[in-house]
């Protein structure tokens, strides 16, 4: 898709350090990581977000998240892995083609992610209410 | 698993709040939520983490997390979605039974989530050597 920055990766456009692909996917390293070895995963078709994509296409793509995440515990000695995937602008998502981030974590990396608080309601039936009718 | 939070939820041993479930997969509200509506998804067998669990039932749980994605989007009215999963203590995971966060997001929640910043090398080239070696 025009003016898609993954696109562009994909055509080659942009450069980008891939680490492989398969028919459906592409795997590069994030320009901006997290910690080192931070990957992206992406279909290689455009989607914008988990909305967008069809349920098969995200199986495949889950597929090699898994593979990238045993990848960075093999070959980066990470000792943990945090996958996110972001939808919409208020979510944090910052190019608008569906991808998971693949987060490998060592010790005294610093990353300060998913801090614990927020919505401090419990209106849990309600909500199950709202969810499930 | 004995001592497994989520296997006593499976069993009855520990309510939860249910949104639903299918033969494979169960779906529910997780207890400190980031936000209103944050759900949890996970396999009805016991897996500890991406790396244990196998690849077609990882494929079976990320459909769900799409249908939960599109619930939140259509029953909560969520403006936009968090997506993660967490793989070790280093990584924040807390309850040892694979899962997936699905966080609905709202204009003013000011949840901080992810923010930027963290790994500032980019031995970009050295790191793809390791990947794809």
């Amino acid at each position: 898709m025009k003016d898609c920055v993954f696109c562009k990766i994909l055509d080659g456009q942009i450069l980008a350090h891939k680490i492989y692909e398969t028919d459906d996917v592409f795997v590069f390293l994030d320009i901006d990581p997290y910690t080192r070895g931070h990957s992206l995963v992406i279909p290689k078709k455009h989607y914008q977000d988990v909305f967008d994509i069809p349920a098969d296409e995200l199986q495949k793509l889950i597929v090699e998240v898994q593979k990238v995440a045993k990848l960075q515990k093999d070959k980066l000695g990470a000792e943990a892995i945090n996958i996110f995937q972001r939808n919409g602008i208020m979510a944090g998502q910052g190019v608008d083609h569906v991808h998971f981030h693949v987060v490998p974590r060592y010790v005294n990396d610093m990353v300060k992610m998913l801090p614990r608080g927020g919505y401090k309601g419990k209106d849990f039936e309600k909500v199950i209410g709202l969810l499930t009718n």
